[in-house]
């Protein structure tokens, strides 16, 4: 087998065997294969497309290219959830607390933000001390103590994927479903889980725009992870506008731990608790998707998922007395208003641009060398649907450095559309769930 | 600009400007764009294809990240031919010399035989001592001592087209219209020519194997080296069966020798008259094109083109007495027939096998680092339309290593298509010519 015969396989259309999928896949990662031909064959899958069948293949060769997490020992199903990412989206760390309060574990490795999303990792590393770099073994023993653990990829979790997702990111070869689905599946399916919950974004916020691509992609993640003998089910979500009411880091924590004390936005709340409602009756704790609603409410109503998200700090090295003094957490100096400029309804947003400008003002990475300032932050004062005001605020910029703050001022405020009218109807915040007639 | 963006924007259809071209061209010759991000846009360019603006845009970037020739300080024209190459395809080792005879200056940078297909160079080197590797003061001083030269591609000439070149050999983006025409186009202008001729082989034998693909490739070459001043006109040729009488490297010498002392195979005297012509014509050497095939058949009648050759051949360090004395040529030890299993007459050839059956013996490469064994040969004995008894010999092999022989024997036995009844027609040799209404 020659990995120039397979790219031109790919090239002209053709569908590749398992074998012919682990030959590059194993190949490359040992480096017998040169970036040049990978990247060839990237780009000819990227314009070729990968099968049903090509993408499970693709997805199994990159995740045993590394280790897979052996959790059997630990009580109770193993469970996560991923979400393609969009603007403001905290659920992981109300939902995470939540299931592990409930009785399942949460083995969740997450991503760091890249672009004009923000990741789990750096709202973590907000928290004074918090250790997202746990060794493998120190992460099963985290898990073994309090059910839920949140650290970043390592060297041993799918390697294929790392240096394929690199090497997309320089090729213009990022955005293909089949190669998102195997790159997202492998690193969950590493987990060791035995449930997983998609939350797919869709809308002017997320990466897939189009709400059929977003179906396509959850179609093909649910297929890949019920052929690997998992339960699999996606939610579609609606990103046309930021969830909750913060972008950033430090101040997304906060909203988190508002959530868990019974209070905070309604949109963030009612997301998590029907995410933590999928991840229990998948995780076989409940019999039923209502009596995963109801166990995920109590949770919160007891307090008990705010002690397990304090114990999760805890247990990595971050300081826990932020729960109740969140006035520890890193905070801007200054903030701005940004002014609506007409009167009228909010009748949509470019929510993207909100997280664009977030990290214009360092609150996100343009490239993955860059670091993050915590303290930044976006405040949403409206939500699509609501009337404004001219002169009236739409939002608040906190910000440290002013270099590029007229700049990110004036695309947050450009990022709302308004109207004479209010719109006539908005979208729900669940849009559609794929996969829930087989699981 | 960055070149990730370059890629994006091919890989959407999008059309590149001619910065854009330079940029990747002179960024990747540089070093400072890797090889992964240029085989990411070749592929994307093989997919998406180039306009004759990114086609004409890109062969003039490739030809000017190297020497250009001045040749105007020699006397008369300066014309070549190219041939996109084919089995027992020799006419460069006839016109050459003819042209050179009748007046103008040939200086031919010629490349090896690579796959089915044999060289020029690798053909020259068959005659001992023969050097083809000279530098371009060489060069230049041979072609004004006897207005012939034969070389190969030199590290000044066209590097940006090197280094490509090789990079799509390893990444199955070779046969692309627009890329094709880029290299060909870059390393024939780079010679300082005035006019060029194109021989765009079609059919069983030939790169393009439909005639369309070969009139598309035609077009965009003339179109091309048109836009850069250059008159330049192809003809579409056939290669359903090998040119001549044999194929391989001693023996194709031998033809050619043939040819210009007044003999040889008819259907590579034609061929070689009338590319021959078209050189005379195009730089105005002759007022019409029947001049020019007189002017040609006059340069072999009188023995001029023959002493041209010569001259050539010591000019270059080649022992001259091959001319006479065609034994001092490699030759291989041991000959077999390949006979006939059937009665009937030939109504095609799958001639790619015939070079492909050549390269097994040794008579060609594999891959570019093999070496090639000069008295390897294949002595073809019927042509499309001719009748075979069972049992009659097809062709013979010259061989001296048995290994493959059985292989290459059954090879070129079934490379030969027998039925019954004689084909109603056979192809012309010469089936189109692009590009002469604006000459």
């Amino acid at each position: 087998m020659r990995a120039v015969d397979l790219i031109r396989k790919k090239r002209d259309s053709g569908e590749h065997s398992r074998e012919e999928i682990d030959f590059l896949v194993s190949g490359y990662t040992r480096g017998d294969i040169p970036d040049y031909q990978m990247a060839a064959w990237l780009m000819a899958t990227w314009l070729r497309g990968l099968s049903l069948d090509e993408t499970a293949a693709l997805t199994e060769a990159m995740l045993h290219s590394g280790v897979v997490l052996d959790l059997s020992g630990l009580p109770g199903k193993k469970v996560d959830k991923h979400s393609t990412g969009g603007v403001g989206d905290k659920t992981s760390l109300i939902l995470a607390p939540v299931v592990a309060a409930g009785g399942l574990t949460v083995p969740m490795i997450s991503g760091r933000g890249l672009g004009h999303t923000g990741g789990t990792l750096d709202k973590l590393e907000s928290i004074p001390g918090f250790n997202v770099n746990l060794s493998l073994d120190q992460f099963r023993h985290v898990l073994r103590e309090c059910g839920l653990g949140l650290i970043g990829q390592t060297a041993e979790i799918a390697p294929a994927d790392k240096k394929i997702y690199a090497l997309r990111d320089a090729t213009s070869t990022v955005e293909s479903i089949g190669l998102i689905c195997a790159s997202i599946m492998s690193k969950k399916l590493a987990e060791g889980i035995d449930a997983l919950v998609l939350d797919v974004k869709t809308g002017s916020g997320a990466f897939m725009k189009r709400e059929e691509d977003a179906v396509r992609l959850a179609e093909i993640m649910v297929d890949t992870g019920k052929r690997m003998g998992k339960k699999v089910v996606a939610l579609i979500t609606d990103m046309d506008q930021p969830l909750g009411r913060a972008a950033g880091h430090s101040v997304e924590i906060i909203e988190c731990i508002d959530v868990l004390n019974g209070q905070g936005p309604g949109d963030l709340r009612d997301l998590s608790i029907e995410l933590s409602a999928w991840m229990f009756y998948l995780g076989e704790r409940t019999k039923s998707l209502d009596e995963g609603r109801r166990l995920a409410e109590s949770m919160i109503a007891s307090g008990k998922a705010r002690e397990k998200f304090k114990q999760g700090i805890e247990l990595q090295g971050g300081d826990v007395r932020v729960i109740d003094e969140p006035q520890r957490l890193p905070k801007a100096r200054a903030q701005v208003d940004v002014l609506s400029g007409s009167e009228g309804y909010i009748t949509g947003t470019n929510c993207e641009h909100f997280g664009t400008a977030l990290a214009m003002l360092g609150g996100g990475r343009e490239k993955k060398e860059d670091g993050i300032d915590p303290g930044v932050a976006l405040e949403f004062h409206k939500r699509i649907g609501d009337g404004i005001k001219k002169g009236e605020s739409l939002a608040t910029i906190h910000y440290n450095a002013d270099g590029k703050l007229g700049e990110a001022k004036a695309m947050v405020a450009a990022s709302y559309l308004i109207a004479p009218e209010a719109p006539r109807q908005t979208s729900p915040l669940i849009r559609r769930i794929i996969g829930e007639e087989t699981v």
